[in-house]
């Protein structure tokens, strides 16, 4: 099955159905515009929600879909009026590609939280062509939401800052936990776990790490250096650490409990979920009237803020820890993603393992 | 039956029991130390967690129990180290007569947030005796926890102040929504939701009214100067509101649905509990982390705001809409505050009708 509707050919990888399975799959691109940047992709890191777009788990997917937005090349054309980039920049492109540039919230650089926000694939495009992401050679995107990967990060372990690093950056930095001496708790050990905990480590703080795995704790303790490691199903554990942390970053996107979180909360402590569960989950209000607590939300970040993470994290030497795998190994690595068995993210080597026949 | 473990005789109202009933009950203060202020009570409100209490819905209450902690009243005797406040002056009594004075909330000013604050009525004070409220002749508190009534509120009105008054505001101040030009909504017009009504006109913000009852529309416009009003049940109205509100104040102390009230926010926008139902609520996530919004809660306010709170009142006029009633009529006013049966708050007149045989 071919797709024609741009002039650009482009080979990557699509899912055709519900059966969560990938397969070659050619398409096309757009040609370059004045303001767009084309660039060679050479990795792409395989997110959780990949997943669940694959298996239409929230119930939006619209076949065919070539996921992946966690994306990183090297700029082989750039439109006439591009600005900020040349030929043989390194870039990437994240969860979107498009958004309406004049809301209130695209004029405070938070066009992740635009209505019209296009996302990067699954999406329509303002030509009212479908978007299709980094599972493939080639990317075609403006200028405004192309990112530069600073020189000293190295592509493949830079890929996944661009959703899962994001994704924690933001909430540290907007609930104003990033201040040096504060305590914070990061939920979940896995693919934005793990960034979360280098990123507020970076920041000053102190971190604990909450996660259901006791056999977690030497990996978060001395591999990511965490200060602390708590068992949420150690009632005694829990309770000793009551009242002690000034923010808590939940990763977690299955049901779960979140009374414990919010008892972890020292008062006016905030609890932020950047998981999405798929059904709501139950909320104590007496916990969060007694001590002024709040529980919010974030999704990924701004254009401006991920370049200012990218910085941040070349700055401090952050990386994701990954896996990297070739083309034909994706649906296996989607299995074992199903079964949380990978340490932290898989990247694809697109460049060397992703070619049209 | 009496109780005597202070030597200063007291006489109020109590309950025994379950019933929701209060009877005439002789009691004790102390004598006034060194730091305390004596005072004659004049009037105090009726709050709903009164009836809470009363009844032991919230499974804390040890009987007898003396209620009211929207106390007035006039001083009449103050201890020698007392700075603040002389025989005559007018004062009040909220929903706290003591904290640790140490802990870091307490040296910020929120000793509501205090581990250790002791409630106005059905606590364990300093001494080891319970605490006994405002539904009483006589009141002895240490100054810390007395406020001044300005000259220009009368005593009646400002009563519910104390309680409903500070629950609205400092919300309202602590969550930045008292900014000219904001939108905010106040679910409920009730004793808590029209002086929240009135608190957020005199900041400047755009005020509307949230309830299910379509025929509260033209008091909370007309009475009490909302500028719009929403029937939540009203799925075309709703809809027409969806992301259009900076920040709710929501008093309702039900179990309700709190999805329809995220989506009236905008971006950022802030939904704040103070109501306390029994069981949790059910809080949708996908909403949350789309709009970055969060979910508050907030508890009266410490005694610095408190004092603010009633000296902004005084500046804007604004008081509580009450019926006065006698002593005799607590036992029905409880009954129709039960079924939401009064505009906006019961006060009691104890003055002129609580007095020992």
């Amino acid at each position: 099955m071919a797709e024609k509707q741009h002039p650009v050919p482009a080979y990557g990888l699509a899912a055709r159905d519900q059966s969560g399975l990938v397969s070659p799959f050619n398409f096309s691109r757009r040609e370059t515009g004045e303001t767009d940047v084309k660039f060679k992709v050479l990795y792409c890191g395989i997110c959780h929600s990949d997943l669940h777009m694959l298996k239409n788990e929230w119930g939006s997917s619209t076949y065919p879909i070539v996921p992946g937005h966690e994306i990183v090349g090297q700029v082989t054309e750039v439109g006439s009026k591009v600005e900020k980039y040349r030929v043989g920049d390194r870039v990437g492109v994240g969860c979107m590609v498009g958004s309406c540039r004049s809301c209130n919230n695209c004029s405070q650089s938070i066009e992740n939280y635009c209505p019209k926000m296009i996302q990067t694939y699954g999406g329509t495009y303002h030509d009212g062509t479908p978007t299709y992401g980094g599972y493939s050679d080639v990317m075609v995107c403006d200028e405004h939401f192309v990112v530069r990967v600073p020189d000293s990060l190295p592509l493949d372990v830079a890929a996944p800052l661009l959703c899962a690093g994001i994704t924690l950056y933001s909430p540290l930095k907007f609930y104003g936990l990033d201040k040096p001496g504060l305590h914070v708790g990061i939920v979940g050990l896995g693919g934005l776990g793990h960034v979360g905990v280098k990123f507020a480590k970076a920041m000053g703080v102190k971190v604990t790490v909450i996660s259901t795995s006791p056999g977690k704790k030497q990996e978060a303790i001395e591999r990511h250096g965490a200060d602390a490691f708590l068992v949420s199903l150690d009632q005694e554990q829990m309770k000793a650490a009551m009242g002690t942390m000034d923010g808590i970053i939940d990763t977690v996107s299955a049901v779960h409990p979140i009374m414990p979180l919010i008892g972890l909360l020292k008062t006016q402590g905030k609890l932020v979920l950047v998981g999405a569960p798929e059904k709501p989950l139950e909320l104590p209000v007496f916990p969060l009237l007694m001590g002024r607590k709040i529980v919010g939300g974030s999704c990924i970040g701004g254009m401006k803020e991920t370049q200012e993470m990218l910085d941040f994290a070349a700055k401090h030497n952050i990386t994701a820890d990954i896996e990297v795998i070739s083309a034909d190994y994706v649906n296996t690595a989607m299995e074992r993603l199903a079964k949380n068995d990978v340490k932290y993210r898989f990247v694809i080597d697109v460049a060397n393992t992703m070619q049209a026949p």
